[in-house]
């Protein structure tokens, strides 16, 4: 049987979610303070209010993809990634002030607002928001642990599993630290930027195959190949997000197309802007994107150099690289994995390629 | 050879702060971005900035009281605690606006000083600081779990001190939320205060030592004697703390005497007078202590109410109950535990409940 990449996700999603709720369901149990109930239980409501669990389901699918002995144990596990995305989704609304997250209130958001409804002492609502915010993502990071923690697995896989778990995590940090350093850089090659985005984007994509591939046990020569590919997804992926965070229907995306722009984010597209507009239009670009009150001329000015640079398609061209690579990879792995992960594995390549939300 | 808790620490301080400069130059030497060797090596000087590494002493006594066999091995694990703690350090000093620690500027202080000093772009130095603040709590949550990762003990007794790892912080999450619930409560029970206390201030100090226990690979009977004499420490080490947090000298303390007070920190003091003083008297101490904007002379007054409960030896008597029975519990395990970390148990013991600082 084969199986596509939104077949597999209406498989599985209900399994990854149940298992999100009993976490959070066993930590509400065990609390009996009121306020403690009311924490783990907007925590639950947050993890479940969206999301497509791409990551477990890539933890599943490399799972699957050489191991088809007892699919089901390795759901437990797969779930680690995704209090890990979301632990570091809860602080990343905080930093960036971002009050909504998938249509629903960002964790901070969902405290700033109970200090309202209660209107507690001593602290002012935004505080409040913002402590309970940061509290919030420890405690998720720290129950990403929890899934490695009480699984069937072998405890020396485990142990593996949660090193891959750390490194994951502070690879992504390092990313995150080297684009905000990215703002004040004007002087960007491409190379920094894929190097930035495979750990901003792609650590936790590959780290989440690797943990499956780790998990199925099998020879170790097929990890550098799972970890390339991993890396790749993230790259298409953060290049694609790029393009559509500024030339992308908000209809569709749910984002507005000035954000990246506001922020000075040094996107795909202001990059390669950079390297190939004349140096009088480098100069006019740098002055909009440096200043801190854009208008919304401004916005529309830079988006006009964007587009006389091309920035779409070579943005797409480098994109169409890493996806080319990425076949390759698939062809080699043809003959060693199960027909419907790698059915999976196409799948969801071609949709992070010509995505358009 | 006996040995008391300065010694102990003489002895062993040394060998913990190697450890902790090593990771972070093994991180420093990995990374090329600039700004990244900043983070680190910032990263760095902030965790060699101070601390009496007292969770780290506990994890070395802990196991070298049942094993003197390679006691050296002990102290690489011994670390993970440290930074756990100084984790949390860095994100309390955000919660609380704190731009100093220890005498030594707050880990976000840093960044905020870093962006003024390169003036950068699109971000305010404020939450440039809040924005690096964040993240390097959570790298140091990270970093913290490396000492179970790459030492010389089997990976089955690593894997349990990684579990106890993440119990630790689960554990001082709870106390702290309880406890910023407290503020809004009025009718708190001592056995309330003293479950918060316990898992805010016990909990990572009972976990040094079990974690300490599990590396000597002893009889399991003694993990609950262990456990209950590390929640004790915590007990009366954080009532003192309430008691020199007001009442101490703050030349020698080095913190203001009216924190606690102006912050509505339900402290054993608070919660005492609430019980002890007449039914007038507490009306007029809650309405002074929710006042937001205390003056000088409502800080007196408050001082005044609390010394009309006599909480300053009402407090010592509890601590004391704490002191009494950890006194019992090291003569159970007397026959038991080596006689030179036997007296670092009972150094230490008499040292946090006489302390002035």
């Amino acid at each position: 049987m084969n199986i596509n990449f939104s077949e597999y996700a209406k498989l599985y999603k209900p399994k990854i979610d149940e298992i999100l709720t009993t976490i959070l369901e066993t930590k509400l149990k065990e609390v009996n303070n009121s306020f403690l109930k009311s924490y783990y239980s907007e925590l639950k409501n947050y993890l479940l209010s969206g999301g497509k669990r791409i990551r477990p389901l890539l933890t599943i699918a490399a799972y699957n993809a050489f191991s088809k002995k007892n699919e089901e144990k390795i759901i437990l596990p797969s779930t680690g990634m995704e209090f890990l995305h979301n632990a570091s989704l809860i602080h990343d609304d905080i930093i960036d002030k971002d009050d909504f997250r998938r249509g629903s209130p960002a964790f901070h958001y969902r405290f700033k607002k109970y200090h309202e409804n209660y209107s507690l002492k001593k602290m002012v609502a935004k505080d409040f928001g913002t402590s309970i915010g940061i509290i919030g993502g420890n405690t998720t990071f720290f129950l990403g642990l929890e899934p490695y923690l009480i699984n069937d697995f072998d405890n020396q896989i485990n142990y593996k599993a949660i090193e891959l778990y750390k490194k994951a995590f502070v690879d992504v940090i390092e990313g995150v630290l080297i684009e905000i350093d990215m703002i004040n850089q004007t002087d960007i090659s491409i190379e920094d930027y894929i190097k930035m985005i495979s750990l901003k984007t792609g650590a936790l994509i590959e780290k989440a195959m690797v943990i499956g591939v780790n998990y199925a046990n099998t020879d170790e020569k097929y990890i550098p190949m799972i970890s390339k590919l991993g890396i790749n997804f993230g790259i298409i992926f953060q290049i694609i997000d790029d393009i559509l965070g500024t030339f992308g229907n908000e209809k569709i995306t749910g984002k507005p197309t000035d954000g990246d722009i506001r922020e000075g984010k040094k996107t795909c597209l202001l990059i390669i802007s950079l390297h190939e507009l004349s140096e009088n239009k480098k100069t006019r670009l740098l002055d909009l994107i440096e200043n801190p009150e854009m208008s919304e001329k401004d916005i529309s000015e830079v988006k006009k150099l964007f587009n006389e640079a091309d920035v779409q398609n070579k943005c797409k061209n480098i994109a169409k690289k890493y996806y080319n690579e990425s076949k390759d990879i698939l062809e080699k792995l043809k003959s060693n994995i199960n027909p419907s992960e790698l059915e999976f594995f196409e799948s969801l390549l071609n949709f992070i390629m010509d995505r358009s939300f």
